[in-house]
């Protein structure tokens, strides 16, 4: 299969070396001089602390892109979909995988005319090391579902998946999206505020008091059909994530940019349009955001 | 006047060292070696980098202390007051100033039989540097104020004060503490856990919103009369420590413990007793224990 990754993050690195293995994957990065170093180096993988052979893929600069791959995988940050969209929306021919946090930028799908839209939820840790170097530390799986038209690009690649990369076929891509959304709504901002590894959430039987109150608003806000599986799902992921630190605690510690405005910033436009009080998602919000602004130094 | 000062930390220091001027002041410690370090190298003072000339006082374990001083005053956290009651109830002779933190201890001072007893409110900021030695930082006032009998007394200590250590005697014990207490339930939990200086809570657009909630929330559980008095005392205070780090940042930061139990323990039991909500008291205050819960390694 001819493969398209926009976006040259983490998440794209990682999803260009695997895909590599077995289709031909081209990978679009925003500047020129990180297609060149790619084109150069090869994409490179570091995984239990060993380098693995690098993947040859062809690096092209985003301007170029032509749409024309059999499968589009977006693998950008939500905050920097919109910029990308309308290009998306004109250029595309094949397939499209979207695979942002979140679900604030679902309603930015329907524009789309191409026939078969899928999203995704990536549960991999990755970290890039360079512009052509991704690590690959948390080992997990991608979960897809279909947002628009038939599904069989996606059997295909959960067919064709490399071992180590596995790739899981899920029937209601809400149900998917929301289920990640509620782990990233409670994990992400109490751990970067209060500076703790994940599992402190629920061992730390007064940080378990604010994560319990955090869920409840945010099943409040989601209108959750079925609390207890959404409860039980994000347990099961803080204890098996006990030891890691959240991606958002690491972009707050690096001062990166968080993605509190896909995560909390969609609940809390939600409960305002739906005018439910949700005192919590609005205090970890703006002590991200504050987190933020502290960084910008004014 | 025969003053005595129960407690030999930062503020029990700072107290007998300037009270000691114009009185004779006896220190009550809770250890022997204390008072006798004190003993042997007089009670020193550090203000603006510079070491005045140390005090004589005499300083006595508290288990000798007789209660036989025309005043004392209690410069024991509130947290250890509860210890000490009983004592102080059995052999205070005098009258009594407690300088504590919070309204919760205030139910205990009804059991007591001396004729006179005052409350205060202190807003100077003090350091411990060791068991003999205070540092003056912040150059602030002792508000006080009638609990219970005449205010003879406390008329006398604002006349006899020595300069740069005022003390002004307010009417109103309970708005005068209300008023630190609000103060202290808004700046002391937010710093310590956004790690920031008193300043940033309203310069920081995105904490001010936290600010304004948390505000908001004290004034609902303590039915505040006159909200807008309270919220332009704490914006004042806020702008005039603005590039100090608040005591509970300070506790914090040196794994000791918070008075957070005085503070938003209290506002929390009363916000359950009238049955109001407040989210932010409660995600604050188990934000607070958290970090304590951390310290201890279990």
């Amino acid at each position: 299969m001819k493969i398209g990754i926009i976006g040259g993050g983490s998440i794209g690195l990682l999803f260009s070396y695997y895909l590599s293995m077995d289709n031909n994957v081209s990978i679009y990065t925003r500047t020129r001089e990180q297609a060149d170093a790619i084109n150069e180096h090869g994409l490179h993988l570091v995984k239990h602390r060993i380098e693995h052979t690098p993947a040859k893929v062809t690096a092209v600069p985003i301007q170029e892109w032509k749409g024309n791959d059999d499968l589009t995988v977006v693998a950008v940050k939500q905050y920097q979909l919109d910029g990308l969209i309308s290009g998306i929306k004109d250029k595309a021919k094949g397939s499209i995988l979207f695979l942002q946090n979140g679900y604030g930028h679902i309603k930015l799908l329907s524009e789309l005319e191409t026939a078969k839209v899928y999203v995704g939820s990536v549960e991999h840790g990755a970290v890039r090391k360079n512009g052509f170097t991704v690590q690959h530390n948390g080992l997990g799986v991608t979960r897809t579902a279909v947002y628009k038209g038939e599904d069989d690009l996606l059997r295909e690649l959960s067919t064709i998946a490399p071992s180590g990369f596995p790739f899981i076929l899920e029937p209601d891509f809400k149900e998917m999206l929301i289920k990640k959304l509620v782990v990233n709504s409670v994990i992400n901002p109490l751990t970067a505020i209060l500076k703790v590894k994940n599992g402190e959430l629920i061992y730390n039987p007064f940080y378990f008091e604010i994560f319990k109150q955090m869920f409840y608003e945010c099943a409040q806000v989601l209108d959750l059909p079925n609390r207890e599986k959404y409860f039980e799902n994000l347990m099961t992921v803080c204890e098996k994530t006990a030891n890691n630190h959240s991606s958002m605690y690491k972009d707050i510690e690096n001062g990166r940019q968080t993605e509190i405005d896909a995560i909390l910033g969609y609940l809390l436009e939600l409960s305002r349009s739906k005018n439910i009080k949700a005192p919590l998602i609005h205090n970890y919000y703006h002590c991200i955001k504050g987190k933020e602004h502290e960084r910008e130094g004014t």
